[in-house]
């Protein structure tokens, strides 16, 4: 029996995210982060892995790659990749991704914030996790890039992970391992 | 209080790995493998982090890669690198690394690989899982590159993981993502 598909799309947000001082940046786009997390959000069967960035020249390079894995040689050499790189949309900002998800499914997603420091609303991954297997509101789980997502995102959310805590103390996860982790705490098997 | 570390190594296969075509081959390293693997160990408290090639040259790099951010600038400017890369040793072969844990521990480690593909010899996740809680004996969990780990040394291992299955059938993820989710379930809290 196939279980019912989780209402899950994911976003990767370049801006606003802070620097190491602390500061609000915009960061840029690696090919490594599209190629990894795709491939983790198909794995996930997610619906929709999107790439947040206000610059023009960055939405240009997320085409460009993705239109080699799509269209170019990539497509027919991987057909694997290709499937995974499907799932990848750029998008301006946040509100962009809200509003999409708002029209598919004539419902607010409930948004989640990740991050590597405890925040105050915290949602347990247990909960989350029935909230997707019973699928009570379509969710949008936002990712961080540079030094993590910046407050005014954070504050304005519904809820946020705990941050991943492994065997230390140590919280310097890359966000492709963090994407990955999550994912499977969330919907793995 | 503190619980007792798990006694668990992880090893990264460049050679004998397989290629497109079902081949022998030797991978390449790559910094990425190095960064996000270490920094996934650190997390997960890893004892070492082995990368094993052949190669001398891929021994240099890996040296020219973690010098810098173990003695050169990057160590000033990242500390937190610098504890994660700590954990990398290069190593020329699989028997190599086996003897320096045999010599650490004074007892051979269980050897369990890692496969996209589901193997004869499984063991499962929450069994192992008990076996490192409980010290039962040390650990060495064989990660690949390319195509996946050599016939070979999947045959003569003593143990395999099954696959990580997301939502779907696809079983295509990077091996960073890989060792992210294997070390969650492992010693994840």
């Amino acid at each position: 029996m196939k279980e019912q598909r989780a209402d899950l799309d994911i976003v990767l947000l370049h801006h606003p995210v802070t620097n190491k001082t602390g500061e609000t940046i915009g960061s840029a786009v690696t090919n490594l982060d599209l190629h990894d997390i795709a491939r983790v959000a198909r794995t996930y069967d997610v619906c929709n892995y999107y790439v947040a960035t206000p610059y023009e020249d960055q939405h240009e390079l997320i085409n460009e790659i993705t239109a080699h894995w799509l269209k170019g040689h990539g497509a027919a050499y991987n057909p694997a990749r290709k499937e995974a790189l499907g799932l990848v949309k750029p998008a301006y900002n946040l509100d962009a991704v809200i509003d999409e998800i708002n029209e598919r499914n004539g419902a607010s997603p409930l948004v989640v914030t990740t991050s590597a420091k405890k925040q105050k609303n915290e949602v347990q991954y247990e909960d989350l996790r029935y909230h997707l297997r019973n699928n009570i509101s379509p969710v949008l789980l936002l990712f961080g890039t540079a030094h993590g997502i910046a407050d005014e995102v954070m504050e304005k959310a519904d809820a946020a992970l705990p941050p991943i805590r492994g065997n230390s103390t140590y919280n310097h996860l890359s966000v492709r391992s963090a994407v990955s982790i999550i994912l499977d705490r969330l919907l793995g098997r």
